[in-house]
């Protein structure tokens, strides 16, 4: 589009700002089963909705503090209160340390497809984002990730259990990635730990380079709430602090994720579940001929093939919510499936069995049936 | 500080993070009367509580909805919901317009004293931070300030009401800077709006580089649940939009900010106390003899002198947090009030004047009755 004298006139933002992507989440009509965004599907622990009963009027007045709870918070994870940094969703976590560590110029490595606002943050700050494409396998590519390191590599994101994929991502290979890149920030993304049980924490007081991030929207069930932490060696966490407004955590967060930590029996049964009817699922689909990949988070993702959009909107329906994933690189044609509790996976698997029927869905359709590669795929971001 | 070998081999952050100021408000231990911090020091409408009590559980684990409620609040101000952003308070905003509009190089144009973290978010993005100090006066510097704008100005941010003077910048004046820096983005920021009346969002239709922001923290008393607004050309919001988690304001801020706007009877009550309690508080400190500038917020800054610690603290003893603002550019010697509601001014003044007695104060030791001008003060934030 060309210029107009007007458009010359008026103030630019940042070359950044124009080449971004943008992040459109399909929010809106959510009155449903919610098997589309990987949220806890049912409720937090009772001990965080008894401390919300419990906040006070006048309460809401006072600006938030969130260095005490980042020392409840630190002393549960066996950490010290320097090395955790409570965030905004991880979203924030990820969009602070996009601007602290990266210069125009600087490069960042991703794995994808993967958690799309990684772009968004790397995007913001330098044109040298590095994209490593799965193979249709959409296991972690590790030969190709490690050579796609550079001496001008500053950021370096992975996560595992990966989204949308559920892939998993090997100590060995993070540890590898770690010392092959002494000179970039490794960010592991652990937002779907809980559901898998690896985790990179304890390695955060030896290598001096690694970032590990935790949301508290999954397991624990406080999306609504946006709070998140970045865990690291106390160096790197005062860079992040320096960065971040000292009320960047709403209160209300604040006031329950003592709660939300603490009870251990809750978390324990809702993991379960997870795992229990991420099982049920691989059985179900399997049945069905739906072809998908192992997943170590609350999600499965299946190869449905051209009807992915049909199978949405016989889905919706029925009064569930999946999540198209066809506009992600390299995974046309698949929809992905949040785990629930018990009677969740029920409902939702018979209506999955009655979609897929509705539509004359047949397993010759999937992508993997009729061997159609990911290898050259156009792709673009909703 | 020489860097020794084991630092040059840690990964570094930008230059920028390692020259930023910090801000480190001095949160802890408030369980007083909190006139330190210009929060609302009562309770916001009751229609907010009733709102928050009326939160399910598994509301909890949704992600929040922002757009909708940008189409209440831009409803309820006159505008359209592409001229209004929702942020994680205005911290964020300041954050969110520093990182969309300022690139390395660019200069930024503040007036100080003022809110520090307009300094903190520039200082993120460029080294060409510029302050126009006020004089003695700590009015406006009209003309010092428009003589500050250059072809390479990118981004001015004013308070009006200023904090923490309660100075005001009139109509013109901001109508001036917009017409002079059309290059530029000029930020408003109308925190203390209510306690002043004056407001440029109307503006916003007809000035395509304004921004003004407002925060839900004071007048509605939400500072807790963090949540502010910008509001602009939607050109300017498209900008900013990109740059913003599409989940930066938590769900509990979302679901009572449209009760908060919609109780006008509460927020007149509130801002006619406000109102009352800063004549009293001018009338009863001429009374004391404290030197005082006009204030068009809901704080008064009071000259007291070497002893400015020592009122904080005998006010600290006696249950009423003050803040001194000795180290803000300018401020040497100067300690802010915030605005109480009636029997809390009674609370608040009776305390004032007994801490004085007790420090043995007289208004000799005001920097203006010994006539130290700001001018060439070595200052340090805190």
């Amino acid at each position: 589009m060309a210029l107009t004298a007007e458009d010359v006139m008026l103030v630019q933002p940042r070359a950044r700002v124009l080449a971004m992507p943008e992040y459109h989440p399909p929010l809106a009509g959510r009155d449903a089963l919610r098997l589309d965004f990987n949220e806890n599907t049912s409720a937090p622990s009772p001990r965080v909705f008894a401390k919300l009963q419990q906040l006070s009027a006048e309460g809401l007045t006072i600006y938030p503090e969130r260095t005490p709870v980042e020392r409840i918070v630190a002393a549960h994870f066996g950490l010290a209160s320097e090395q955790v940094l409570l965030t905004n969703g991880v979203d924030e976590a990820i969009h602070l340390i996009a601007c602290t560590f990266l210069d125009e110029g600087d490069e960042a490595l991703v794995w994808v497809p993967s958690f799309f606002m990684y772009d968004v943050s790397i995007s913001l700050m330098t044109p040298g984002l590095k994209r490593v494409q799965s193979d249709d396998s959409l296991a972690f590519p590790r030969e190709r990730f490690l050579a796609g390191i550079t001496p001008k590599t500053k950021l370096i994101i992975v996560a595992s259990p990966n989204n949308p994929t559920g892939a998993t991502v090997a100590r060995e290979d993070l540890l590898a990635i770690a010392a092959a890149a002494p000179h970039a920030v490794l960010m592991v993304d652990e937002a779907y730990f809980h559901f898998h049980g690896e985790t990179m924490l304890d390695e955060v007081n030896c290598i001096p380079n690694l970032l590990v991030t935790r949301t508290f929207s999954k397991a624990y069930g406080l999306a609504n709430l946006r709070v998140g932490m970045v865990v690291g060696d106390a160096r790197l966490l005062g860079f992040l602090r320096k960065a971040s407004s000292p009320y960047n955590v709403n209160g209300v967060a604040l006031a329950v994720l003592p709660e939300a930590i603490a009870d251990e029996d809750y978390l324990n049964w809702y993991v379960a579940q997870m795992r229990a009817g991420r099982e049920r699922a691989f059985a179900e689909l399997a049945k069905l001929g739906v072809p998908t990949w192992p997943s170590a988070a609350n999600f499965v993702l299946m190869d449905i093939g051209p009807k992915h959009k049909q199978l949405v909107e016989a889905m919706r329906e029925r009064g569930v919510l999946l999540r198209d994933r066809s506009s992600d690189p390299g995974c046309d044609g698949y929809v992905r499936l949040t785990i629930g509790l018990e009677d969740q996976m029920t409902q939702g698997l018979a209506a999955l069995k009655d979609s897929l029927d509705a539509i004359g869905w047949t397993p010759a359709e999937a992508r993997h049936a009729r061997g159609t590669s990911s290898e050259g795929h156009e792709y673009e971001y909703e």
